[in-house]
């Protein structure tokens, strides 16, 4: 008998990968940007594929949405205007629209057929771009951030990998844009590679960053259907530890609406062990 | 031209897995117990597995060796009498000769094929076999415990998964051998599954220890080549809490020698994500 399942793999390094058995092909365009993909898996639900890489799942999203936006928001003393740079999907909005003195959420995404097809196929992750607090901006973000000065409390870089559309995204000239665009009080956080699988990447976004920002932190966790088992996100400002300043009763508040963040996760994240502190000492 | 790079996958809920290039096999035998292989990977160096399943490899082995060991280690107050069930690879035994005051290690694996290949292809994990401070019991775990009362001051169990051979070691009146085996003071860590991809195992896990043991904390981090992305361990102890009785000084110690545990660690892999609290909890 032929087994006619269908499965589909991520590989990275050329030499390890995920495979993911497929229930159904549910969306397929080569955009002016990438080729976009949605699948139905049998493990993790939907699937959203940029160029073949997983970019999120039904199942795990809510560990990368959760992690990188409650770490910044729950840190800043009253953010008003957040922009998001990348977040196709919606899944940063969405947690952000959890904070009500929040007045301006941007989503600056480069690929509005992205945006589409997470609205159609995703739609617990995107649901907030119907919001009206939520303002999508088609265009890249390496230029539409050049345009403001003082202006974001917050950034969030939810970016793909640094090759293809998002590789501007990881280079210094863009970091200095970001700080410039970024209020006193200013945090950024963005997706800064996996320090298991891309070390070097890894080593040199937060090169980069510690030449633009006086506080650069990152921390660390898995999404389960990215190839590089540990995942980092890095945490910058330009005076606010983020350690120091949790808003604790807020944060518990928005923890009952969680599947991962907690109070307690908020500071274990940013526990490293000895090989990513070596490697960020080397 | 045709591909003929070998490709070895282990499946997960035959709906996803992890895929690694092999460079060339190195060992293979059918011993009374199970299918003992050793592959060389292209990125995770040589790979022992076991029925096919993944046990360790010689670039990740260092998380799961050192955090099932340097937990209950440095917290119990002066071991001497270690058991560790499983660990045919070596790696635990390694860990525990850092502390020079154990005065006996005991290893009960099952199956002595493993050892001997470890011995060769995994040199690095397996150098504690020859030490004369290392004793090795080729025994199943679960008859050899049960001829201890009150002797080991810590027992390791580095099992494989709930299925073939190692599954007595996962069920209630083991762990009530173990119990009896332990000293006063006494300390077990088990591998406790993945919280992730093998929720229920995880729970039945937590749901027989707390039957028997008056304290039991899971703790969690990852191992890059297990299919179920995070991964846990439970302490369980008579009467010592894993975060009270950290010996602080010692704890720095040994971290110099470590490529993952550190005293901040420590405290983080006890924090636990909200839907790993809810499974404990339901």
């Amino acid at each position: 008998m032929i087994n006619t399942d269908l499965w589909l793999t991520e590989y990275l390094n050329n030499s390890m990968g995920h495979t993911f058995k497929i229930k159904k092909k549910l969306f397929h365009q080569v955009s002016e940007f990438q080729t976009v993909d949605i699948v139905d898996t049998d493990y993790y639900g939907h699937m959203l594929l940029l160029d073949g890489m997983v970019m999120t799942t039904e199942k795990d999203e809510f560990i990368y949405h959760e992690l990188i936006t409650h770490i910044p928001l729950l840190v800043h003393p009253i953010p008003k205007k957040v922009l998001i740079i990348g977040d196709g999907d919606g899944g940063v909005a969405r947690e952000i629209l959890k904070y009500p003195y929040v007045e301006e959420i941007t989503v600056c995404e480069i690929d509005k057929i992205v945006v589409d097809a997470c609205k159609k196929y995703l739609p617990v992750t995107a649901i907030g771009f119907d919001n009206p607090r939520v303002n999508l901006q088609v265009n890249d973000g390496t230029t539409y951030i050049s345009q403001f000065k003082n202006h974001f409390d917050i950034i969030i870089i939810a970016s793909a990998d640094p090759v293809g559309p998002g590789e501007g995204l990881f280079k210094a000239e863009f970091y200095k844009n970001v700080y410039d665009a970024l209020t006193d009080n200013g945090i950024m956080v963005n997706q800064s590679a996996s320090p298991w699988s891309m070390q070097t990447q890894f080593k040199n976004i937060n090169k980069s960053l510690i030449k633009i920002f006086p506080i650069v932190k990152p921390y660390i966790s898995v999404v389960p259907t990215y190839p590089g088992s540990f995942w980092s996100w890095t945490f910058c400002s330009k005076n606010i530890e983020p350690l120091d300043a949790i808003n604790i009763s807020l944060s518990e508040k928005i923890s009952e609406s969680c599947k991962f963040y907690n109070s307690e996760i908020h500071k274990a994240i940013f526990v490293l062990p000895n090989f990513i502190k070596d490697l960020l000492a080397a």
